[in-house]
């Protein structure tokens, strides 16, 4: 089994080239793969296989590191669409493919950034609060097909990078019945924000696809607008995301084919 | 540039073959190379070099994850000698190879088995204190080239595992100056043992070779044995640990190639 290991702002990923559309990507797959010592390491696998629907497009194929499927995942699509123009797959530019249950388009720009429509972000109420340290931290909800809590820090609450996101921080659960995705936000201007997040199951992450997007929506309202561009910088690096008029989160960046690799196979057997 | 990853009881390691001896292992590559998001992720790289001072060895020439040279790492050592066979730079049985100053034995057998001499077991005092959630556990100092402290559980003491490990266990710098490493065990029978251990500068490991040596001397001496094998499960596996009469311990036990890989230039460029 071959692969190729990338990453976007250091989400990282497993890809495998599966140009017959012949490999099953299971969840016990993507367990192995996924560790980080005993396989590969990632937070998911992507299997790149011809789209059974569009002949002329690809699907993504994704499981995370835990062996869930998910339909998409923002910076595994980024690392996805960098992969399908590095391999030859597809030409730079514009295309679209195919997800679980939908379809996405990306943009490959020949310098290397990669960007990829999310969801439609929806701003919910004012309110709901995460209590960090016994701190309350008030913020927004926000839904961008996952639930999001986005509090802004203010000028008595602690600096970003000193919170203690070790622990997860504590919410209310009549204001997410299903848990949520927390983003702490320093503002640096109108147009960029700097991020933490500390990600439903699993603790704090050096990025968040959708985390960005609902940030960026979160700080357009702030500053009077609801469409526009906001930069985010991410602990693993940074991103751009524009919302269009319809609510369209659209997510820019970085994403990095690290190494390609083949599997001993001995470690599927055992 | 082309490696490859492997792991002996979930230590992971990426090899960098330099059958040529043309390859520096910087501390910077090293650290790149061992990230786990941006790079390939591991606890350590070796070079696998010819040895400048015997023409019939190999040199394993290791750096820590954070750069730091070491002259020795069991577990590391063990995942060298199977690529050694396995890439046939040497055939299976008994070989010796050289170290940063130094040199060791190692033996390959054909099941995949793979053991390794380590450092000289020294027991030290009685009676220093780790500190778990408040909680005293009294244990014995031993160095195995470094300095450990191992506290063998008590039916009074909660279970293995349950000790809550995630904040580093305090100790009396006035015991260990230079920091320890810490080993709790739960003794299964006078042969085998259970450990977990806290490794100075790096938190919970699944594995630590020269803990296992440690642990197998305490648990030798509490029998009544100078000599002797004791099988040690870890979290990330299990292996055998023999002290002979010089009180010299050999490291057996598993040790995998998970994939090999090519990097892409541009990682190590940017």
């Amino acid at each position: 089994m071959t692969f190729v290991k990338g990453h976007g702002t250091e989400n990282d990923f497993v890809l495998l080239p599966d140009p017959r559309g012949e490999l099953e990507l299971t969840a016990e797959l993507a367990r192995t793969l996924s560790d980080r010592r005993s396989g590969i390491g990632a937070d998911g696998v992507i299997r790149v296989a011809p789209s059974p629907e569009h002949p002329d497009r690809f699907l993504m194929d994704y499981r995370n590191s835990d062996g869930s499927p998910a339909e998409m995942c923002g910076n595994g699509a980024r690392v996805f669409a960098r992969f399908l123009v590095d391999a030859g797959y597809q030409p730079a530019g514009t295309f679209t493919f195919d997800v679980r249950g939908g379809e996405r388009v990306a943009t490959v720009d020949g310098d290397g950034d990669v960007s990829v429509g999310l969801d439609v972000v929806t701003l919910g109420p004012d309110g709901p609060v995460a209590v960090v340290a016994g701190r309350e931290h008030r913020g927004r909800a926000v839904n961008v097909g996952n639930p999001h809590l986005v509090t802004v820090l203010g000028p008595d609450d602690p600096e970003l990078a000193d919170l203690d996101l070790a622990e997860p921080p504590s919410f209310s659960a009549s204001d997410f019945p299903d848990g949520v995705n927390i983003e702490f936000v320093s503002v640096i201007d109108d147009d960029r924000v700097r991020m933490r997040v500390y990600e439903r199951g699993a603790g704090e992450t050096r990025s968040c696809g959708t985390g960005t997007a609902a940030v960026a929506a979160v700080q357009l309202a702030r500053t009077g607008r609801r469409v526009g561009t906001v930069t985010v910088d991410v602990p693993g690096g940074t991103v751009h995301v524009t919302i269009d008029d319809d609510g369209r989160a659209t997510l820019r960046g970085p994403a990095v084919l690290v190494y390609s690799g083949t599997l001993n196979p001995a470690v599927l057997a055992g």
